[in-house]
């Protein structure tokens, strides 16, 4: 019997801010799992930043989307059927054919998750790639101290509360940026020591309030302003870990840069971007360390839920509009 | 009997592009040498870009020059008296007693000049604070291997004709930018693989050109225009070493930055800044190969020297306009 899966598809290249009539709707039959392959059915999708990067036709260091077909991106989901002999039908797998219901894919693609009592949908999150994102380049890029202080913007999304948290777990003071009272409580409740809210007032003034000796690391999800804040305020040394600048990601026209570029000279800090795949050997120190902090409940998590395919290009646009806290998430079953 | 000195002052603080008037040349009449003193008088004088924000009130890695005060900087001289067993008169001594004739310091605050062919105006240049600049941070930041491609802007001054030599030495190639064809033709003789005018025509073309495959070292002296394209070309993983940003130095109103910043996350660009103090682990290792590569005829320098204490204002912001190929000196006796 035949298995049909719902799948969304880039329809048209968006010019600034992605809308709904960028995406498709479409229905596809699947083939049967041929030798090696697997039939999976998705229960959780990821929808992240860096997927707008993927919208646009030009080379970077994932090939674009394709208009016409589906989307890719982070998924759990359970084995239907298995010609792999190591899946069997219920197990939990996690792979990057997001976007879509079901799919066959060659068992070699797919991880298991592990069985250790965390919620599937974690291994999207703090457990996934948004939380190595956190955890490899805050170590490695950030090289914090105990008694450093941290600014982190965004740091109400997935990617940006794991950091507030490991920045505490390492020692660190933590100023965090976001756009709502509700996240900035939520944020305080998981042991952040100073709140801004960007869309209130002056961010260079709460900023400086906030951390008045300077801040030594700079977690930048953001870019535009909070980035030229964070060079104003940066201490000799400071190290700015890129990790993204959702603030320009949409912009149809090249905004100009900080105004304050040369305190990279004068005060000689190091600005470094990344993606997480270039620190794929702490994947084994990541896995062993978060997931002991999860366990020990010292680090947590929210997450923000669409259900339904069809409504994953909506969960995609509100992370634009700073609708999530923590995680935003597609639950598909 | 009494020496005298002629000094030059900060009389004013420079709102832009410094000039003449805000500096003053005072004559004062210097003490006899006390307990463990030395008097010397100066050969030779440096003026050096950072000099710049010295003039600035307010707090930087070095404290701002004080109004009414000699400036400070780079000097090279033979001791005339001494008090100090360590020093004979005659010998030749560099310190930061520039910006004057003649000068009484304690002996802990020279240091003797190598006897090795050397002229002693070399010890402010190549073999000085400038090629320590180069040398140290385009190892240490640039972190170069053969094949890589250099981009290096104000490429004719003393450190970036010390970077493209040096690049050249470590198998790479080198792109060079300046502001004259004298200047480039300079750099062409010393081995530079291309060179480009930024005075001429449209830089970014000019420097795709110059560099098809990318670049993956760039040596910021510049800032500005500059920056923009070498973020534009940047190779993924490229080194930024920002050494300098002379285009935004004098401007009174801020800058706008790049307007390619998101360049940083997708090409995983390391942008960082120094100061040469910060590699001060390094002096020895320079000492030796840069010594070694002087002796050999491998690194080559120009100087472009004026003549009299009177004239080191001038010479300073020769800096800012691109008169200078190589050192600028001021040639004192």
């Amino acid at each position: 019997m035949a298995t049909t899966s719902r799948e969304i598809r880039l329809k048209s290249r968006p010019a600034g801010l992605p809308e709904a009539a960028n995406f498709e709707l479409a229905t596809v039959e699947l083939p049967e799992p041929g030798a090696g392959e697997v039939l999976v059915r998705n229960a959780w999708m990821s929808v992240d930043p860096y997927m707008r990067g993927r919208m646009y036709d030009r080379p970077s260091y994932v090939p674009p989307f394709e208009l016409g077909q589906p989307l890719q991106g982070g998924a759990v989901g359970r084995v239907v059927k298995s010609n792999d002999p190591r899946f069997q039908p219920g197990e939990w797998v996690e792979s990057l054919n997001g976007w879509r219901e079901a799919y066959v894919a060659a068992g070699a693609a797919l991880n298991k998750l592990p069985s250790d009592g965390a919620p599937p949908q974690a291994f999207l999150g703090v457990l996934g790639m948004p939380g190595m994102t956190a955890y490899t380049s805050f170590h490695r890029i950030g090289e914090p101290k105990a008694g450093d202080t941290v600014f982190v913007s965004g740091a109400a999304g997935a990617v940006g509360s794991a950091v507030c948290q490991i920045a505490k777990i390492r020692g660190c003071t933590v100023v965090a940026s976001a756009g709502s009272d509700a996240k900035l409580a939520w944020l305080k409740s998981v042991g952040v020591d100073a709140v801004v809210n960007y869309k209130k007032g002056d961010l260079l003034k709460q900023v400086r309030e906030a951390a008045p000796k300077g801040v030594d690391i700079y977690f930048d999800n953001v870019g535009g302003e909070h980035l030229e804040v964070a060079l104003e305020v940066a201490r000799p040394f400071a190290r700015f870990i890129e990790c993204g600048m959702i603030s320009i990601y949409n912009t149809a026209e090249p905004q100009p840069g900080p105004r304050n570029m040369a305190y990279i000279v004068g005060k000689r800090i190091k600005m470094q971007g990344f993606i997480v795949s270039d620190f794929m050997d702490m994947r084994e120190q990541f896995h062993a360390d978060m997931g002991q902090w999860v366990r020990e409940g010292k680090i947590k998590w929210e997450e923000t839920v669409e259900t339904g395919i069809e409504n994953a290009p909506k969960a995609f646009l509100n992370l634009f509009t700073g609708a999530n806290t923590g995680k935003m998430l597609v639950k598909l079953d």
